[in-house]
Order: C-alpha cells, then structure tokens, then sequence
C-alpha cells in the first residue's frame, strides 16, 4: 500500500471511530440517565418516573446492538490493526458494561414499584450519594476512553473504593434497622439489594477504566483494592 | 484470491477457531467448577475450599486475557467477514460473560468466609438446586455456541426461568425466618446475596445462548419471561 492511500485508510479509520465515539457517550449519558432517574424515582416514591427507567432500557439495549454492528463493519471494513483494532475492540467491550448498568437501573427501578405500597422506612442519603458517585465514574470512564487517559482512568477505581465503603455503611444501618424492628426486613432487603446493583454499576464503570488502562499500556491493572 | 486460496484461508480459520473453542470450554469448565465449589464450600462451610475458589478465580481471568488475546490475532491475522467475523466476536463476548460468573462464584466464596463464625440458620437444599442449575446452564450455553445449536440456546432460558422461580422461594423462606428471628438477619441477607449471585450466573448463561441465537438466526431474541 502506498503511503498516501495508507493516510486516507487512516483518516477514514478516525473518521469512524470517532463517529462511533459519539454513539457511545450518547448511550453513556441515556445511561447515566437511566442511573439518576432510578434512584430519584425511589427516593420520591415516584412510580412514573421509574417506569419510564423500564421502558428507556429497551432504547439502551438497540443502541448496544447498534454500535456493535458498526463495530464488526468498521473491522470487517477497514481492517484496522495492532492498537486500532485494539480500540475497536475495546469500545466493543465497554458497549456491554454500558447495556448491563442500564439492566441494573432497570433493576432498581422495578424493586421502587415493588415496595410502591408502603412509606420508607428511612430517608435515603447514602444511596442517592452512592448512586451521584456512580453516575460520575461512568461519565469520567467514558471520557478516559475517549482521551486515552490513563490518570482518569486510574482516579476512577479510587471511586470505585469509596462506593465499596458507602456501600458497607448502607448495609450495616439497614441490618440495624431489620434488628430493631422486624417489620422493616421486607423493605430494607430490597434497599440492600439497591445498593448492590449500584455498586455493580460502578463495578462496570471500573471495567471500562481497567480497559482503558489496558489499551494505552498495554497492561491490565486492577484499578480497585 | 484464487478459490483454491479461499478454500485454504478458510480451512486455517477453521483450525483457528476450533483451538479457541477448546480454550473457551476449558474456561467454561473451569467456570462450573467454581460454581459447584462455591455452593458445596457455602453448604458445608469449608473454608478451604472457598479460598480455592477465590484463589483459582486468578486463572479464569488470565484465560479471559489470554482468549481475547487470540480473537483479536485471528481477527487481525484471518481477517474473517461477515458470519465468521461474528462467529469471534460472539465467542469475544462470551468469555467476558464468564469470567464475570466467575466473579459471582469468587463473591459467595467470600460470604462463606465472612458467615463462618456461626452454623447455618437452616440446611441449604434451594441455593444448591439454583446452583447445579445454573452450572448446567453455562455447560449447555456453550455447547450451543459450538454446535451452534438454537434449541439448546432455547432451552438455556427456560432454565433461567426456572433459576427465577427457585430464587424467589429462597427470598420468602429467608424473609420468614428473618421475621421470626431477628437474630438469624445478619446471616440470613448474606444468603439472599447468594441467591442473587445465582441468579446473576444464570442470567450471564441466558446471555450467551442468546448470543448463540442471533449468531444463527440474526435474530436477538429475549429468551427468558
């Protein structure tokens, strides 16, 4: 191949990605979307907006077939190699972690209709807290993909901890209130298990940054303790 | 390309692809393994071999790597197209799909561990039904995936419908149990956790036999209620 046809090979090849690109930090923000909606509809008891976090997820999931089919056409396409193939790849992977934070959403969704029937046996801060964090480690996960930086990337399993540790307080109060008055269980383990899908949403986001890592070094860290 | 070319190019992707499936069935072996290792350990509170679960979970992450690694070398090497260029980004997705199970399996080892101070509240029959479910699950999504083979794909979610049922027996029998005996709560929500991890398992199976489908069929269906 000729030098001048391999640069437009190569300005075609960024042009794609970086169509690509777009698409995925749209499916991004529907998702961090998705994780907001879903914890404002508990925490208000707001059965609309919960619903309307169910219905969304099918727009999330066409998105991720969506964007792996442009993924298999622009490898099928353009054949790109080495590290562009590995980009290639790598958006291919993040697209999943994507689709499975929205099924948490969705998750959560449905357990504020589940328990819709009574009052909350608290007010909610360490989860919403939890899920603002969530939400920020998947936008910055996205965005160290987009930039190749390893820094984000890095700052975003630092987050990952502290979900870990809101998420060991949560567990704690809430088995203190099950203790204390038994007719709270049904509710509060459903509340547990809120604050489980949210750190399994910041788990995905924490993937995506570990693949990032992985992409511009070549190395595969663990980015959490 | 000369047809005899062709017909070489193809019998080398062949070669390639049934190298990758051995690998990827090791890992699903090992993936059951660890499955079947961390209920038996959970039913009979065997700490050692929980931390063999959590320990081998290092070599079913390595696999991952090391499979990714050869998907994105025959992709680069063989250059598939179309339904064989599909054929390695299925099986791309499916590792990743594995190793997560194998997160889960390392996370009931984990609350086997912390639980170990006390006996079970209650002799596990539930949990261990889910699991060898869910272990025949994974061998059955994958076999499908090799044969290609939809009804077996098919059948991959009705079991999952089955893994549903199964664990909203556990949740109520363990809600009933937490309610007449605050003491057992502590305990008694780790199980839930168990149940859940199970139940996430099944669903990463369901995942790959429907991937099997749309692989065959190009259709993504949803194959679990």
């Amino acid at each position: 191949m000729g030098s001048s046809e391999f640069t437009e090979k190569k300005v075609v090849f960024e042009e794609k990605i970086a169509n690509l690109q777009e698409r995925l930090q749209h499916m991004g923000s529907l998702v961090e979307e998705a994780i907001a909606r879903s914890i404002a509809a508990l925490k208000d008891q707001d059965l609309n907006l919960a619903r309307m976090v169910i219905e969304g997820d099918e727009i999330i999931n066409r998105l991720e077939l969506e964007i792996e089919e442009k993924c298999l056409e622009i490898i099928a396409t353009q054949q790109p190699m080495a590290k562009d193939l590995r980009r290639v790849a790598t958006l291919f992977k993040m697209i999943n972690d994507l689709e499975r934070m929205g099924d948490y959403a969705t998750s959560i969704a449905k357990i504020t209709i589940r328990i819709a029937d009574q009052p909350l046996i608290k007010p909610l801060v360490d989860i919403p807290r939890m899920a603002v964090l969530s939400q920020k480690m998947v936008k910055q996960a996205l965005d160290a993909y987009v930039r190749e930086d390893v820094v984000l990337a890095v700052a975003v399993g630092q987050d990952d901890d502290e979900v870990d540790k809101l998420l060991g307080q949560i567990i704690r109060e809430l088995l203190t209130i099950m203790m204390e008055n038994p007719k709270t269980i049904t509710q509060a383990t459903q509340l547990m298990f809120v604050g489980r899908w949210l750190e399994r949403i910041a788990d995905h986001a924490t993937n995506i940054a570990e693949e990032v890592v992985f992409l511009v070094t070549g190395e595969k860290p663990k980015l959490n303790d």
